[in-house]
């Protein structure tokens, strides 16, 4: 049995604050560089957390180049391209809105599955979009476990970016995530959260 | 500068396991009950993870009375509905489609951020659906980090939830999760998941 005065968590004190309590996010970067092996660890990591089906929905764009950031760039708002032509690396996370094309290898105990969604765009980009959402946060938790800062962002042209990066119209880009360490002075101050009791109703 | 030998990750091998290695998605749980408290624990970790503007849709409803159970019940799949009322606790997790009413509040460093909403249901309902499910796997995580395992599921009637607990149309059901202690064999085996090449791009 539980006291008032046992902890609640398993999760020591400095996992919580890598992941939550002290991590920020971040708009401006030291120079330092992210490599690609440190994103498959994270991917390697948080591939893990659960999806629907699990669809796994999540598609990630590693934008290293400048070219690259260059095309992203056009479809931002202001403020955030230049953060963004700033930052060690930039992913553009996207939801593959077919992933139902996958499910007979992914989540073999249900033959049936891929039937659900083969008739039903509209239910796909939902599932997708919920899904593939999990699984951004997942990444974004993982970025911290790597002891890195992340900068997720939802202010941009979709279309335009769907246009540029996913012609094909399988794709819908859902975030794009700034990756690198917090310079001094780049963290935004924590804002305000609802309480426990704005959020939570026994019933 | 990093070599290939430098361990990727700075959180450490324990907490990797119970947020993601070692956790699965559960659908038989002990009788063990989850008290509110370390609900509110949970919480209290989570609300911290960012959201586009500080938006928070989340909202948990937590139903621990038969007569809540009852209720949800009848919108479940059947093999869904079992799990749910031999669970300790099922959270009801739902979005605020009329957050932008708070965002003078979350947000007061962009006051014209409100307006932004204000005129499209459509855009608030897209941007809490992707806000709601970042929030939805933090609190995941978090009920993890309480050392309690999580039993996830969009297999329901959203319409039907939607009316029978949320009939002033403001908030929408997302997803329904089911938390415990794991019974032995109570565990799913762990699906494929998408290889590193397969999900990852870069430009």
């Amino acid at each position: 049995m539980t006291t008032p005065t046992k902890p609640r968590l398993v999760l020591d004190a400095s996992a919580q604050d890598v992941l939550f309590r002290r991590a920020r996010t971040v708009e401006r970067f030291t120079g330092e560089p992210v490599d690609d092996e440190t994103i498959r660890a994270v991917y390697d990591l948080v591939r893990d957390g659960p999806t629907a089906f699990n669809q796994q929905p999540l598609r990630i764009l590693l934008l290293r180049s400048s070219e690259s950031r260059t095309r992203l760039a056009v479809h931002l708002s202001r403020s955030n391209r230049e953060k963004t032509l700033r930052a060690p690396l930039t992913a553009l996370l996207a939801v593959d809105n077919e992933f139902h094309r996958n499910l007979s290898r992914l989540f073999p105990g249900f033959p049936g599955a891929a039937d659900l969604y083969a008739e039903n765009r509209a239910l796909r980009e939902r599932s997708a979009l919920l899904n593939g959402a999990l699984q951004a946060a997942y990444f974004i938790i993982g970025i911290r476990a790597a002891g890195l800062a992340a900068g997720p962002m939802s202010g941009f042209d979709e279309d335009g970016v769907n246009r540029e990066f996913f012609p094909s119209g399988d794709l819908s880009a859902l975030l794009v995530v700034n990756i690198g360490r917090p310079e001094r002075s780049g963290e935004r101050p924590r804002g305000p959260r609802l309480s426990h009791s704005e959020v939570c109703t026994t019933l």
